[in-house]
């Protein structure tokens, strides 16, 4: 394949130097995540090869102290490589290989670059394949990221949301449906609502880990496990557990493994899932907040920066767009997982590998970090719009709805339609048609009594049961 | 309104009509399985009704003969609505309501469409409102047809796949990764691969009922249970799991179940996860058969029918196929139902409920029939062509990784090259250039010991791990 | 492959009766569009065939008449495969060319399914291939529906919504950006906006035609024309021309036709870009017209039908929400043409053949049903709420806008922040910071003015440009 | 909104520094393209105020040099904000009206951050909002990377395309359909199919330039022009055409262009028809170049690195799939820019803007770079394997086809059956079975003149048609 040079300066090897030479394309980075989870699997190897009498102490060290290096951030520069290289990740794998080994060489005194007497391939990557290590190393970035990012971002949105729907439990506002009024509800219903779906994304999170966490490590180059020892495969399971304080175990098939990526399909899902929870959420709260004079007006968003280059004093649901468009991303992301899957899944291996692994580590940095951004800029600094929302609620002509078990739908029907065509109140209508007496609409219609079953409350089962499934 | 005409020798009235009349858009009809569940939940909820005293026996008991009719599929062209209806379902809750009402009359000896003494809302329709049983019917709909339709077809195409992977245990093949010759695998392994992926299936279908079996019922308009009892929503989720022998409860948060659909949401990325997993089987296995002169030719799949209306004799790998579209459309239909909830969650209310509905159940039911038809005319009859199987995996120039431990990889690599080059053996390549001795390449290169690590038997760790996880 | 039993009473094969046996898969049908478009084939062939002196005029009489009787749907029971069969159509191809055989043999007095003297493959398929065959019926059935059903619904749409631009140019309303109150802008403005995204929709309807009308027959089994005459091609796209009224021409090349179906996938992509068009439209409209009290209520809609089982009187958007369904499922359906080209195309055919045509013909039909609906049922009725649009377009904030040219953005910024904040009017900020006059306030702001570049006249710049590009 | 503390090394303002603060989510910023598109708005919004006596020389053109230094990438890093921002991309707006008017400022002798003599919104917003400033930059940076990036990148890999199809005009090899043996064709015509998919991505390329580059310029805040001059959207269309060399115009309707991305929308949905071309050209590629030994073998990739970190010698067809992941990605993005059209187009404003802006160029960037990639690293050095392809080509049972025309389908098919179960060739089966002599065999099975329509020469037809259409 011809002679190839190398910058001086770097660790990489002639492996790396050729991936960046043949692939010019887009400027997206392999994830530090990933490289991180290789490092870590590296770090993993040496001890388990050490550990069966495969390799000798001193490259063991001096492969696990360079691969601490890498974990450590203290090497970024030595990574150049693209998300559009080989579908196996098999570059990236080396070019991980090959500035361990040097950083290895380099500290026990060898020449950085002749192999010895740290082998990319037959040390550093000793009983691997990068079919298998990369595998592995999506599963460790994806289960860490979800399990060290998303999940708290998820509970802060969650407990913010939990915390306005508790303060608010007693405000009657109107409910809509089909955007149109409908019967009354409490802004902490609303809220609570949201809350569930955060409490639901959590469960969806945690059970995600459950296939992210069973490595595909002792496969190696097709999943037989050809060139490792039999016990290899668990042992490297429990060391990257140590190493990373994830509960990973092995997985029951290695074909499957590396064959397929249904379980990063599985989480792309469900991130996907969580997107539209998020979505409407934020669509909900800039539909509220909306006005301050011509919109619903029921919710005061927090006023965090000027909102028009042209229109002064506007101030806009910034950061509910701003989660529109990462929820957006997500879907779209889930989508280039799905032709991932379904393009790149032939034989013994998926060589969709890197752009899976990037979409969704994308997707989860996203839906954390704006998850944060959210509750902390948006939810809460929400005060509500009291005098707006009981002005809303007591115009709304579906409070005849409480009318129902007394003079029945039909009747009840033509008091509302009285109404609206008259723009009269309920009372009025109700009257006039001889159907109630004013006394019997004060007693029946009453907007606190209709948040909950009839003789409950108002409106508490909801956060009740919201409150003791905390997770 | 106006005045609307009805068809006299049909049960719906005048809401049913409307709708008739006022969307005239496709021919999709609305799921008979949805108003199924619609009457199983009109069923439970007169039971409850007069249970709970708010209903008498006579009117209950007529609701429910008229409700079980329209289980039976009695009734079925009384139900003659499009999906491309109102978003909330509430014309085909209407339908249904109009339906048992009449016919309960009908049976009371009352005069049809005179809503007396069965009112198709405030009797059929009591203490429910089409936000609360729309939803209802539709977890009701998807849980039973996961359960009694996809589960059993998911176990029937993964028991025809474990089946094989048993018999073919020992036919050592070559694997292949980036679709080129790869180290051996037997075709056990790979079979087993894909069996895995059935059994990892089955196991997210379980979780999915998760959230599934979480009923609406009892949140009426908005999610409150307004007009409802307080022990309602509980003792409908029990009556329809008597109803169902399914194990529904009251969903923890009505609100959420209202103005979200996001179990349908995670159903329906859980069933694209699946798609992606059977089209990724049936694309190895139509590859695997190509053929028969000029393609891989290492399996015979059933000759099921003629291939080519021009070319004699031909016959092509149809159940792979029909197969592959399947999963194509479960892919678009989960599109569908993603944007179904971006664009159709607005406060209160999911207003795209008949399109989720449709989507979902209509996936459910493809990949359902699609597996069994797959399991029981393609996998089952599937023959592994030996001959050439063998004659493929000894071939291939990648047996020479099994050298790797012995000669280090770079030896290897210059073995496998002048191979290649001069189209020789890899043994002649590995002599000539003195790296070593015939006598050690036939003790090393040993394609059946290349399936396990180092030291077992031939294949068996994924098989034998394989049947301990049956489901 | 064995014996095979078939109807008495139908036409069909045995060909026909294999597949049905062989797919019991969903209950989708193959559209009948592509049954006729295959007739139309059929009987094209026919006629080209006798011209070119390789078919008896008595033959291909009577597959012409045959074929007439299937394009007239007097056969329609004949076809009854599902879509999920072999990803090529051979099994409709067969379908269509047994039952127009079997009734050309009935007609010339020989015995059904004896294949004498028409024979199904001989004489119906003659110098065609299903490789060609079905493509070409995909171009028809899609050219066609798009010519015939989308263009005039888009039309119908755009000439409602341009009516009530027109109508409604002198009334002045509050823009909403970020769904914030914004600068003014006409009723007629809006709408006019919407007309424009029908008219470019119009405009991508006719692009896409271009590869829709590049016929594939004349490539028969994998685009060489193999079998067929060298004028064949030409002379069956002039002939199809005739049958269809359609500026059909032969493809510049066949190979690319039966391989890929880029025509298709850009013809889906061009439907999803409508359906994003019509989606923003009618969720404009249905939040426009949400209330009747509690929303923004500057629209009424049309009244079609009750809107709630529960709620008496209430009335939705339901229009609107058919349409916003509809629109998700050709979004959805593109994403399964998307797979369909991505998972089916393989060297000379793409086998995802009869899920394209479904997809993309169900399409074309929910777009244009659900426009001409949406037209009729709810655009028509639409009034304006001019009391409600004044009021709010008084009360805006951001008519402080057009004080920047004389006062500067800071300045602006201020009057427009010390009236939020203290619930005054413009003006009254204005003067009271000594900003400017109540004079100078009277003349600089005035709504009516601010609809349109300085010094023009109201809002008309977007209309005259509008009504000047009709198609 | 409190003080905010910008760096002094920067020529950013408060807006830039409080979108940084509040959006710390993801790393990915708005793209370097939109900041050089932003600028070129504000050079020629410098000119045409100037021009229309609204603003003086002075400030003209220190706005202008400024903004030249924007567009020539001097001040690259004054502009850090990320994508996931207001959807307006309002704050990216003023980070660009900041930094010019304080790098003109500084240039004046003023002092940076006083706004004067240069003021951010009155002089360098001038006669502009966000609104349109903002979809004019996504048009002219989209407009600009398809014709300068992407056309010549889709132009390369069709000439490298059509190079090898003339070349390879006379190598007579099978034909595949379903994966399984078909009639011959040449390597020509499978390339020359390919390249008539280039072909056609060009015109569709060209396509999407009519409604790319319509700008939305003049509309300022929601499309009525409110505050500019009424000759001023012409005008800056002109001055945008002389600054860039493309041909832009201005929109018809400028409410349509702010308030949705129809245009934005088609663009994906061509590039995503793209993606699909380039997947199956890559694919077929791929397939074709499977083995070295159990594959199919046809042709021989260029080697351009080692493919494997285990299996010494392998190589791999990774410009392939790097191609397959950039297909992928830009499928994944045409979901993300439609989620941006159906959740972000509400009113007078679509506020997905710096989503389907990234999305697009994302898109754009990866198939341009792929393409060209692709063409020199893979298509450029394949060369076919003619042994091979010769040995396949005669194996092949679908010759069979040539005998249709003289003893009809069915004895066709009888003798392809007898070749395929005993393992002869068609030759002997046909004479064993007495339909036909070895010379007649001879005389009529003749591959070569299989590959174009009766009495042909060898496959020219797609040729000669596809090389008269060069755009």
């Amino acid at each position: 394949m011809g002679v190839v040079r190398v910058p001086a300066d770097k660790y990489w090897g002639a492996q790396t130097q050729r991936s960046l030479q043949n692939f010019k394309i887009g400027g997206e980075k392999m994830p530090m995540e990933m490289l991180r989870a290789l490092a870590i699997v590296k770090h993993a190897a040496a001890t388990v090869n050490e550990r069966l009498g495969k390799l000798d102490s001193r490259r063991a060290e001096a492969i696990r102290v360079a691969a601490r290096e890498v974990i450590e951030g203290k090497l970024d520069d030595n990574f150049p490589l693209v998300v559009w290289q080989t579908g196996s990740g098999t570059q990236t794998n080396m070019n991980v290989n090959e500035v361990i080994s040097n950083r290895a060489i380099e500290m026990l005194g060898g020449v950085v670059g002749s192999k010895d007497p740290v082998h990319p391939n037959d040390h550093v990557n000793m009983s691997q394949s990068s079919n298998d290590t990369f595998p592995t190393a999506m599963s460790v970035a994806t289960a860490y990221e979800v399990q060290e990012g998303l999940v708290p971002a998820l509970r802060l949105l969650r407990d913010e949301l939990d915390k306005k729907s508790r303060e608010w439990e007693s405000i009657v506002k109107i409910g809509r449906t089909h955007l149109m009024d409908a019967v009354p509800i409490t802004l902490g219903q609303e809220f609570g609502g949201y809350a569930q779906q955060l409490r639901n994304s959590l469960l969806r999170a945690k059970a995600a880990m459950v296939h992210l966490t069973e490595l595909a490590i002792g496969g190696t180059a097709v999943g037989t496990g050809l060139n490792s020892h039999p016990r290899y495969a668990e042992l490297m399971a429990q060391e990257i557990s140590v190493l990373t304080g994830l509960p990973f175990v092995s997985a029951p098939n290695k074909f499957e493994s590396l064959a397929a990526h249904d379980a990063q399909a599985a989480l792309s899902g469900m991130l996907k899932t969580m997107a539209l929870s998020l979505l409407k959420i934020s669509n909900d709260i800039r539909m509220l907040g909306s006005g301050p004079r011509a919109g619903l007006g029921e919710l005061n968003l927090p006023e965090n920066e000027p909102g028009s280059s042209i229109m002064p004093g506007k101030v806009n649901p910034t950061q509910c767009e701003a989660m529109m468009m990462v929820c957006a991303q997500v879907v779209g992301n889930d989508m280039g997982v799905t032709l991932g899957g379904a393009a790149g899944s032939h034989f013994e291996l998926n060589v969709a590998k890197p752009l899976i692994a990037f979409n969704n580590l994308q997707s989860i940095k996203l839906l954390s970090q704006a998850s944060v951004s959210f509750a902390e800029n948006c939810v809460r600094g929400i005060a509500p719009n009291l005098e707006r929302i009981d002005e809303l609620m007591r115009s709304s002509l579906m409070l005849v709805t409480a009318l129902n078990p007394h003079i029945g739908y039909d009747k009840a029907a033509k008091i509302a339609k009285k109404a609206h065509k008259e723009r009269t109140t309920l009372k009025e209508a109700g009257v006039s048609l001889g159907i109630l007496t004013a006394a019997q609409f004060d007693e029946w219609v009453r907007p606190e009594l209709m948040t909950s079953p009839e003789g409950e409350g108002a409106g508490h089962a909801g956060l009740a049961l919201a409150s003791s499934s905390r997770l």
